[in-house]
């Protein structure tokens, strides 16, 4: 587990920009699990953060000053420079976000990365049938409760599991079928009428639980582990893993950023649900840069509802 | 482990065929790794052995009487009564099996359920590409020796491993370019440079060193883990399957018996190159139905190269 101690707050200069260049002044960093496996000095699908330098990642913010014909003075932008207040950038990379759509702290989660995420995996990795049962785990947070909605959308009976009594009550709010604490009920002990797509956000036993608990040609949409990510050892892999034999099972992972061409498709149908109310989404907001690092450990120890973000200047007036 | 203790052999009368039912002297009964499976009293795609009744399986026999239209006296048929010299059968799941095209055993192994195995797991499932490195467990089995020629017939690079030298230098023999004795060399130091598909017969440490294998986008084809089946506590999985996500893996388990349709495709693909001989394959044939359990138990403890086979009566002459 990180300690506040692994992090340090460094002021610095920040130049004007140069030509072609723009400053952003951020309003939201984004927290995210898989910045936990950054931390690890493995080679992976994203480089690990380098010591001393600042974490990158998602961020939106306005830009205060342009020399970027793209980008003028005012626009609001997304882009992956990370945990900082002020943001130097020739504008690679960049998406522009009309806060006219929602608020700009969206940008970072129901109609950002995770949003993408919950989107692409479902349906395009998992792809659900109508009438078919879906378990997401991880329910309550930026990408589980989007999977969850988008499911019962599509006409799925839902089944979602989180760390807390407030969690499990709002995905009954969001209209999961069932909903079920797993600190109160372990999850073989819910999933005893079967499941056809499992969207894992968490590995381990709640995996196992899973395996078992899936229909003949189940799907496991292989999202994230967080139960593993602090692990010290090598953690033993489900037991019953041959059930993908018996069972005709199929397996499958899969990171956002290969299907960032679907975002037009993903915005254009989560977009309108979003601003009907079809799809809701929580936040939870931790104030001033200085406290990122404890945001980042509350996300690894489930103090989060739906998306962990740090407001670290002005937002949209 | 089975014993040879936990068989018995029985002798039966066998009443003359009744209105539609035909009479069977086998020629050769079938001993496959599934079986070990339906050993254990528990719930999965085929029902478990029952205790004392005939093992039911594979066999080929000639029709000695017939009083059923589809199939005359003298024919050759491929049915599923297992183990006997006799079977009285009303046609029910009986496949003709012709044999000018090749001698009759093959009905059991590559031009039977084995090879179908193959040719579905390998195809419909792992979807090789040309040019795409495809390593295979089990290599020089009824299945695996077959996955590994149709991947060479079809531009593949081929890595094969198996259990003992004589096994490893039939493997080079049928044209893989790659092939080791797990005995010998640890398969993820045989397989430091990388798989496009793993076929899975083995399971256990080699599914681990698989995983650790496959590049970007790697698939595993689930067929099997004969090293697990006698397993007497539940094994943990691989410790490092989170590389689903972080690679886009996909694993998938597949039955051959969903998919006895593709049968036709595959004796009009498979059934000229074994004609041919651009697909070879080996049988280890033990003598006499009284030896077939040695057979399974030697299945199990890799004493075959091939299709492990028990003759049991005549064969076509």
């Amino acid at each position: 587990m990180p300690q506040s101690t692994d992090f340090a707050l460094v002021e610095a200069e920040v130049p004007d920009p140069a030509e072609g260049q723009m400053l952003i002044r951020n309003a939201f960093v984004s927290v995210d699990p898989y910045m936990r496996g950054r931390m690890n000095d493995v080679r992976s699908y994203v480089p690990p953060f380098a010591l001393g330098e600042p974490l990158t990642g998602g961020a939106v913010g306005r830009v205060v000053a342009s020399r970027n014909g793209r980008f003028d003075e005012g626009s609001w932008v997304v882009h992956n420079l990370g945990w900082r207040e002020l943001a130097l950038s020739a504008g690679d990379g960049l998406l522009a976000f009309d806060p006219a759509v929602a608020p700009v702290s969206t940008a970072l989660g129901v109609l950002g990365m995770p949003g993408l995420t919950a989107y692409v995996g479902l349906l395009d990795v998992g792809r659900p049938e109508e009438g078919e049962t879906v378990y997401v785990s991880g329910a309550a947070g930026a990408v589980g409760s989007v999977v969850g909605q988008i499911a019962k959308l599509r006409g799925c009976r839902v089944i979602g599991s989180a760390g807390s009594p407030e969690k499990v009550a709002w995905l009954r709010e969001l209209g999961f079928d069932e909903a079920f604490d797993y600190h109160e009920v372990p999850a073989h002990e819910a999933l005893t009428e079967g499941v056809d797509l499992y969207f894992d956000n968490v590995g381990g036993p709640t995996l196992e639980a899973a395996l078992s608990a899936l229909r003949m040609r189940g799907r496991v949409v292989a999202c994230g582990a967080i139960s593993q990510y602090n692990a010290t050892a090598p953690t033993p892999g489900p037991p019953n893993l041959f059930l993908v034999v018996t069972k005709r099972l199929r397996i499958e992972g899969f990171i956002v950023s290969d299907h960032f061409d679907r975002m037009p498709a993903f915005l254009a149908e989560v977009g309108p649900w979003v601003q009907d109310g079809s799809v809701r989404y929580r936040e939870t907001v931790v104030d001033g840069i200085e406290n990122a690092p404890a945001a980042l450990i509350g996300l690894l120890t489930g103090e989060n509802v739906g998306k962990m973000l740090v407001k670290v200047g002005p937002g949209h007036e």
